[in-house]
C-alpha cells in the first residue's frame, strides 16, 4: 500500500480573474472592491458615486421631488430589444416622467447569483449606461450583494429615480376628471409577447422585439400642455387594463374604452391569438396611457404622433362619471363589458 | 369499464386567502393590489405612499441631497436583535447618516420567493415600520415582485434613502487628514457573529444579538462639533478592518489602529476565537468609526459616551501621513502588522 498524501486543509482562494461572480464579489473586501473598480464604476462614472462616500451627493434643483422604485427580475435577463438593464433604467425613468417630473439622478442596487458569468453582468451594466446616458441622468449610488447559487436566478436589479416636480405640469392618477379624453402613445403587448416568445423559444415568423424606451421625450413634448394633461401612466405590469382600473379607482371615475381601438401590431396580436392571451393584459415598457382634457387632446395627439416613440398614437377612449372605479369596453356590436383586474397574472416575471 | 369523468380545461384559480406568497401576486392585478392592501399600506401609511402615483412627491428642505441605495440578503431572515426589515431601515438611514445629512424619507423595493409565508413577511414589514417610525422617516415608495420557489431565499429588499445635507456638518471619507483621532461608537462584531450563530445553529453559552440600531441620533448628538468631524463610517460588510482601508484610501492617509483598543464583548470574542474569525473583519449593523481633529476628540468621546449607543465609545487609533493607503495595528509588543482587505469573505450573506 503506498502512503497517502498528507491531507492539507485549506480555504478555497478565490481567484481573482474568474469570468463568473464568486460568493466572495460580496463580501466586502478585496474581490469586492475589484468587482465595483472592473465592472460598475468604468460605465457609471461620474463624480457623485466616484466620490464612494456612504452616500452620494447631489444637488437639487426644485423644491419638491419625485421618487420611484422598482425591482426587477425579468427571465430571461437577455431577450429581443434589451436586457434586464435597459428595463431597469427606463422602467423607473418612464415612472418618474409620468408625474411629470424631469429626472434628476438614478440608484442602482444589484443582487448577483454566484456563477453568474461577467459576460453577462457586463452587458447589462453596458445597456444601464447606454440608456441612462441617451437620457441624461447619472446613476449616482449603487450596491451590489451576492447569494449562493440557486437563491437567485441570474441577478436582480432595483433602481430608485429621483425627479425634479414641474409646479406646471402635474399629473396625477387622481387628476383624471370625466369628459377626458384617453389617447395611447403606440402599440401595445410588445414586451410582454418578447419576453413569452424569448422564455419559451417560440418560433414566430417575426422576431417581437421588446418596446421599452425611455418615455420622457414624449412626456416632455407634451409639457406645454401644462395642465390639460390630467393622468399619464405607463401600462407596464398588467398592461393598459390594469393601468386604466388603477386611473380609474384613484380618480373614481369611469373609463370607456372603445374595442378595436387599442392598436396592436400585426405580429402581437397573431402571437396572442396563437397563446391564448389578451393584448390588454400584456406588459408594455415604451408606451404611455394619456388621459386630457377633452379641447387639447387632438394637439396631444398631434404632438405625439410628431415624435418617432408616438407615431402611432391613438385615442382609445373617453372618461365618464357614470359608474366610478369600472373599466368597460364599447364592443363593436354597441355593448358594453367590463375590463377587470386579472385574478393573478398570464405571465410571471415580465419586468 | 365505468365511464370518465369529462376533463375540464381549466387554469388553477389563485386563492385570494392564501397564508403564503403566490407568484399571482407580482402580477399587476388583483392579488398584487390585495397584497399592497392588506400587507404593506397599513404599516407603512402615509400620505405620499397612500397617493399610489407611479412616484411619490416629496418636499425637499436642502439644496443637497444626500442619496444611498443597499440591497439586503441577509439569511436567515430572522436572527436574534431583529430582521431583515431591521436591517433595510437602519442600514439605509446609516449609510445617510454618516454623511451628516438628515434623512428625509425611504423607498423599499422587495423581491419575494414564492411560497414564502406570510407570517415571516408581515414581522418583517412590521419591524421595518417600527424601525422607519423610531427613525421618524416614512417609506414613500415601495416595489413587489415575486418570483419562483428556488429564484430567491424568502425574500431580498432594497431601500434607497434621500437626506437633507447639512452645509456646517459634512463628513465625507475624503476628509480625513493626519492627525485626525479614530474613535468608535461601541464594541464590534456583534452582527456577524449572531448571524453565523443563528445560521449554523450554535449553541453558545450566550445569545449573541445584533447591535443593528439607527446611528441617528448619535450622529445628531456629534453636530455642534461641525467641521471637527472628518470622516463617520459604520463598518458593516467587511468590517472596521474594511471601513478603515477605505478611509485610508479615499483620504491617502496611513490609518494606525492600536491592538486591543477596539472593544470586543467578551461571549463575541470567545466566540470568534473558536470558530477562527477576527472580530476586526466581522460586520457591525449599529457601530460607527469617527475621525475626528484631535483637539475635538475628548469632546466626541464624551458626548458618545453620554448616549446609549455610544455607551462604550472608545478612542482606537489616529491618522498619520507616513504610507497612504495603509492601515496599520500597533502590537502589544510595539511591532506594526498591515491590517488588509480580506481576499474573499468569512461569511456571505451577512447583511
Amino acid at each position: 500500500m503506498t502512503p497517502r498524501a498528507p491531507t492539507i486543509l485549506q480555504c478555497p482562494v478565490p481567484l481573482d480573474d474568474a469570468d463568473r461572480v464568486l460568493l466572495g464579489h460580496g463580501s466586502g473586501g478585496r474581490l469586492s472592491a475589484q468587482l465595483l473598480a472592473r465592472h460598475f464604476l468604468p460605465q457609471f462614472d461620474n463624480p457623485a458615486l466616484a466620490a464612494l462616500g456612504d452616500a452620494s451627493v447631489i444637488a437639487t434643483p426644485a423644491a419638491e421631488l419625485a421618487v420611484s422604485t422598482d425591482s426587477f427580475v425579468v427571465h430571461p435577463v437577455e431577450f429581443p430589444g434589451g436586457n434586464i438593464g435597459t428595463l431597469a433604467v427606463n422602467g423607473t425613468l418612464n415612472d418618474v416622467a409620468m408625474m411629470g417630473a424631469r429626472p434628476i439622478c438614478l440608484t442602482a442596487g444589484f443582487v448577483l447569483e454566484e456563477g453568474l458569468s461577467f459576460a453577462v453582468l457586463d452587458r447589462v451594466i453596458a445597456e444601464m449606461a447606454r440608456a441612462a446616458l441617451a437620457a441624461g441622468v447619472a446613476i449616482v449610488a449603487g450596491d451590489t450583494k451576492v447569494v449562493g447559487r440557486g437563491q437567485a436566478d441570474g441577478l436582480y436589479i432595483n433602481t430608485t429615480g429621483l425627479g425634479a416636480v414641474d409646479p406646471a405640469f402635474r399629473p396625477a392618477p387622481s387628476r383624471t376628471q370625466a369628459g377626458d379624453a384617453i389617447l395611447i402613445s403606440g402599440p401595445v403587448a410588445r414586451h410582454g409577447m418578447a419576453i413569452m416568445a424569448a422564455r419559451e423559444g417560440l418560433a414566430l415568423e417575426s422576431a417581437i422585439t421588446s418596446d421599452t424606451a425611455c418615455l420622457l421625450p414624449l412626456v416632455d413634448a407634451l409639457r406645454p400642455l401644462g395642465s390639460a394633461v390630467h393622468a399619464l401612466r405607463d401600462p407596464t405590469r398588467g398592461g393598459v387594463a390594469s393601468a386604466l382600473n388603477e386611473i380609474a379607482a384613484a380618480s373614481r371615475v369611469e373609463v370607456e374604452i372603445v374595442e378595436g381601438a387599442v392598436p396592436v401590431p400585426g405580429d402581437v396580436a397573431a402571437a396572442c391569438e396563437v397563446l391564448g392571451l389578451d393584448p390588454l393584459f400584456v406588459a408594455n415598457e415604451g408606451v404611455m396611457v394619456v388621459f386630457v382634457a377633452d379641447n387639447a387632446s387632438d394637439s396631444a395627439l398631434q404632438i405625439m404622433r410628431a415624435h418617432p416613440l408616438g407615431a402611432a398614437a391613438a385615442r382609445i377612449g373617453r372618461v365618464l362619471d357614470a359608474h366610478p372605479g369600472m373599466v368597460a369596453m364599447r364592443t363593436a356590436l354597441g355593448s358594453t363589458r367590463i375590463v377587470d383586474l386579472l385574478p393573478g397574472d398570464q405571465l410571471p416575471r415580465i419586468c
